[in-house]
């Protein structure tokens, strides 16, 4: 679509991709993470060549507070699928990552049993940047996964500021993680995460299986109360233990079950389509309002006056109409 | 602040509204309704010189379905804040107004005898332009009432679309009126409404006190699901009828009494200025960013391409980043 023809070497990690190799794919999603223009550039025009190869695999987001037990539970779900004849892609948004460099997630080859099977492609947060690029690169990246062939897409997070909302905002099916401790860390919940579940599991359920009962009462409760939530869907509140060989491979079989019913439920239904074509939409529109907050504050005049208006709005000396309309008219857009 | 100077009429009008004139703050609130520019101009200068007298008053939001009984326990309220000695006055944000000039909340003189108080005010929605537009101009309307010495002001709305985010947006303390149905009723307490209030009233308990207190049970546990409320406060959940005399009065009464002990929690711990700026500088930036949206919408070159882009990007033939991308590179801002 771009004026300008592809390069051999991108057209060569095109065709790389396509043809599934792991390394055309890692490279491809380096030049997505990549901050300079004439990488972004390559990337669209990489991207625009496998848009027609993508949209094949199951997204699935998975979050919890640190210490829930992520990286072992996915782990588990990826050998399970990998015995079910499966290719998965673990990507991972980051809000630690991307203020302070460093990682709540970790390095992934925490996963050391499923880093060394090739049918596996895990990739790390990228490392910098603002939260909603980095969800932008991540959901570009996860369109690479599905051209190189991948059947799922894990997209992994932690219960922190918006990175929750973001993840479920690119994937299919969002589930949480929760201990089963049914006093301060169901608290943990925060602020419409329960909201934006499709699933919850229970993790770690064989270490207290009582409190993991009465939390998924708690859940189911709380569930309940939440309307509106998409008529053709019961949220399943499972209960598992990720750490127990046996027992991990019946909840996780369990699990995925659970996925395979919610994603014939919305093929059916014809929401599965629905909330990916939403979902696409609103990438876009976040992009553009994103950018255009950021034309506004780097405006030279707008620069010079917003921290001086904003002080005056908060302290009560102008309207924030007043001063919206003024900034608005230092900006000649 | 504006360049030119105030009208001899405007100033006639900031000086009927400063001395609690009626007549004056009914005129300046159509001023600030009005969608002539000049009159817009006209009210942000009216706005400007009433602002250092506004701030005074305990804003207060309620919201709940239809038929659940908003008007009655809003009358019986400004009855008893009336005995209390108080003046207070009613606004009222519809969303069924701003989209088909229709009203759910209707004809506020449906409050008859609070209608015919002279320490009362109120005053129906406006009744068109998109929710920002009105809940912006509603945001106005305060003020001004402020202005005019108003110690109490109750917006009403309903429970609609995105109504209730911006009521609970512009005023210190959030109260949802619920039905005492535990079934279907309570289902329709919409997504992140919960979260939303600093307080809850079952109204027409008496009509069926055994559903009342499951009512009550039920909303405590979804409750205690939301964390990171703001710790200083546990939010009450009252049962109450505002229909029959004597029992209204004593729940209006004990309604009102959480009301007081909310804001002088609140007053101590130095959150209740700090929800006020946060709203304040949310305003501002809330008018800019659609300002900012209009604008780019209304771009010739982007709105030549946007439906065309936009449908690319649902049928996946376009990625999100791209199409986003070339409408900014129209867009010169």
């Amino acid at each position: 679509m771009n004026a300008c023809v592809m390069s051999a070497d991108d057209q060569a990690l095109v065709q790389g991709v396509l043809a599934g190799e792991r390394r055309a794919l890692a490279k491809t999603i380096t030049l997505i993470e990549s901050q300079r223009l004439d990488h972004q550039q390559r990337a669209q025009q990489v991207l625009s060549a496998l848009l027609p190869h993508t949209g094949r695999s199951v997204r699935i987001g998975i979050s919890g507070v640190p210490g829930v037990g992520k990286s072992t539970f996915i782990e588990s779900l990826g050998l399970y699928l990998i015995g079910q004849g499966k290719r998965l892609a673990v990507l991972a948004v980051d809000p630690s990552s991307t203020v302070t460099g460093g990682s709540i997630l970790g390095d992934k080859t925490r996963m050391e049993l499923l880093s060394m099977r090739t049918e596996a492609f895990i990739r790390p947060s990228p490392s910098s940047g603002a939260l909603g690029g980095v969800a932008e690169r991540t959901r570009e990246a996860m369109l690479a996964c599905e051209a190189a062939g991948y059947d799922v897409i894990v997209i992994e997070t932690v219960g922190v500021g918006q990175s929750e909302t973001a993840v479920a905002d690119m994937t299919d099916l969002f589930c949480l993680l929760q201990l089963p401790n049914a006093g301060d860390d169901l608290q943990a919940i925060k602020k419409g995460v329960m909201e934006l579940a499709d699933l919850v599991v229970i993790n770690k359920a064989d270490a207290d299986p009582t409190a993991a009962q009465v939390a998924r009462s708690h859940i189911n409760n709380a569930l309940s109360m939440i309307a509106g939530r998409g008529e053709d869907w019961a949220v399943p509140v499972l209960c598992l233990s990720a750490l127990s060989a046996p027992e991990a491979a019946n909840g996780v079989a369990q699990m995925w079950q659970e996925v395979e019913r919610f994603v014939a439920t919305r093929n059916e239904s014809g929401r599965f389509q629905v909330r990916r074509q939403q979902q696409a939409r609103g990438w876009m529109w976040q992009q553009i309002e994103r950018e255009l907050r950021q034309r506004f504050r780097h405006h030279t005049a707008v620069a010079d006056h917003v921290a001086q208006f904003e002080a005056d709005v908060v302290a009560g000396c102008m309207t924030p109409g007043d001063a919206a309309t003024r900034l608005l008219s230092m900006f000649k857009g």
